[in-house]
């Protein structure tokens, strides 16, 4: 499957969500922008677009009649997470790409290409980087306390794990730093995207998923599908039945037992799942380890057996007539 | 051109360049990252890596045995330049795909995907953000002091522009906080980046020139052909010879009667050029303007004839036997 070509009808980029501000009280001044460069002049009062969100589409070149498929990541990174995984394997967006999905892989508002801007008040908070030592064992690839990891061996990780050690060096390389008081701006642009793009199939990790989970809330009749890979958090419990016309799978990983965090996290999402169902929506919780799917970690997309997974996935959607 | 379906083999992204490095002297908190959500404890110190550089590749079906084409953005911007126009059109990026070659599309360090740290000393200086209104004049596109131009019409811009000025607003949303003092991070990054996957030929916009030049001197065997857009600054004039052995096209739009900083760039570039001249080299000016090609800004990849001047490009590398 992963070796046969992939033909496209179209590809590129676009911004969405966001609007322009003025930003004022600063006078020009020169700037030295390279040594030996000609002096520049910058403003930094001006007009600035902040909140945008950055989007990269491939379209196939069959035309298939399937909504787009929407793919967000997680806190801490960016749309790179599902194009090729750390040991160079292909990730989940050329995968669904081949199997007939228009990706749409877009970078959550202040991360990757989206930008940020740094006069605006949404952003003097100092943002910060993960660590990989807290990285490791909050997504459940490792217990805690290993700090030779990256020069030790696999006997370091979670008994069993199909988390590709060899590639630590390139997974750490996809992390960039996030700021904690944003989310207003994210969901405010995967809202916009979804007005623009949708009614879409949505795949989203972690933090991503819950901003699916409100996004959906908010737009139930754009989402036609929610995958949640180890969602953060749900979406408004009181305002579960919204998503009696969505379904949902969601999707998670094993080493539950490693960390407590992870339980109460998933616990919580659990809870919103059910009041889903009670409401009369479709809800597929895929629990990886009980169909003997063993040694996954909270990054699905990344792992040995991360093209399995997928086809899980799209087998699930396409018996819920999706695709 | 722009229409027919693009055959891939492969696309999909990985990261060079920089080192993993150890932060210190901070202790774990907890941190709320969004409302209701579940604690999670965060310590800034521990391992991260600084000065990686993410590059996307998409490799055409079609085995034509040329090298790869490098794609580097210029300051302030990201590869997202590369791959559509702000009108929505096709960019470089899928018409050098298209025409049949290997593209690798990289954000320097620090922008975009590449990401950045917090706590390093070579980010803690303020980062900044370019304004719409020293964006228009500084890069041909508009007469110095248009407040009213997003709202405005066509008439603000400079006589004949072809720039998209419909899209302006996808145009400012391209724009990412920037740095003054990453360029030794970020030369590293591309040297990096051409030991991995050189020869190559590099096509440079503004910064992105100052970096292939650079580059280029450092390992002349590993570039192919430079192509630089309206560089922003030449190589080591001293070190001219380096680049006898590397042809070098060099593209310029009009309006430089407009804005005496963008002609001094130019004299210092044209400088280097004639010195690699000089040494044996073969160096192309194409002078848009010259050859009746008039109307465009710094931003030749985004204006309304961006195709026409790729097709320019690629009849150069064909000519000199590279496509």
């Amino acid at each position: 499957m992963n070796d046969q070509s992939i033909s496209l009808r179209r590809m590129g980029s676009f911004f969405v969500g966001g609007e322009q501000k003025a930003f004022s009280g600063h006078e020009p001044r020169d700037y030295i922008l390279a040594k030996d460069g000609v002096p520049v002049q910058i403003n930094l009062s001006g007009t600035c677009h902040v909140g945008q969100m950055y989007v990269q589409y491939c379209e196939p070149d069959a035309d298939n009649n399937r909504v787009p498929m929407l793919l967000w990541h997680g806190g801490s990174m960016t749309g790179a997470c599902w194009e090729s995984t750390p040991d160079g394997r292909p990730g989940w967006q050329p995968w669904f790409l081949r199997n007939g999905w228009t990706t749409m892989t877009s970078d959550a508002v202040e991360r990757g290409r989206s930008g940020w801007a740094p006069l605006d008040p949404g952003f003097t908070e100092a943002p910060f980087l993960r660590t990989l030592d807290d990285i490791l064992y909050q997504f459940r690839i490792a217990p805690k306390g290993n700090p030779d990891l990256l020069h030790g061996g696999a006997a370091r990780l979670f008994e069993g794990s199909q988390f590709p050690l060899e590639a630590m060096g390139q997974f750490l390389m996809q992390f960039v730093p996030r700021w904690s008081g944003t989310d207003a701006l994210v969901l405010s642009a995967y809202i916009a995207l979804l007005k623009k793009v949708g009614p879409a199939v949505v795949v989203a990790h972690s933090q991503g998923g819950a901003f699916a989970f409100h996004a959906a809330q908010a737009h139930p009749e754009l989402v036609k599908a929610l995958v949640v890979i180890e969602p953060s958090q749900g979406g408004l419990l009181e305002d579960a039945a919204q998503l009696a016309s969505v379904p949902v799978i969601a999707v998670y990983g094993d080493y539950y037992c490693y960390d407590k965090r992870s339980q109460s996290v998933r616990e919580k999402v659990e809870q919103f799942l059910a009041a889903i169902e009670q409401s009369g929506g479709d809800v597929d919780i895929i629990d990886l380890p009980k169909l003997g799917i063993t040694g996954n970690s909270h990054l699905l997309m990344m792992e040995k057996n991360s093209s399995e997974i997928a086809a899980l996935i799209q087998q699930r959607l396409v018996e819920k007539g999706f695709a």
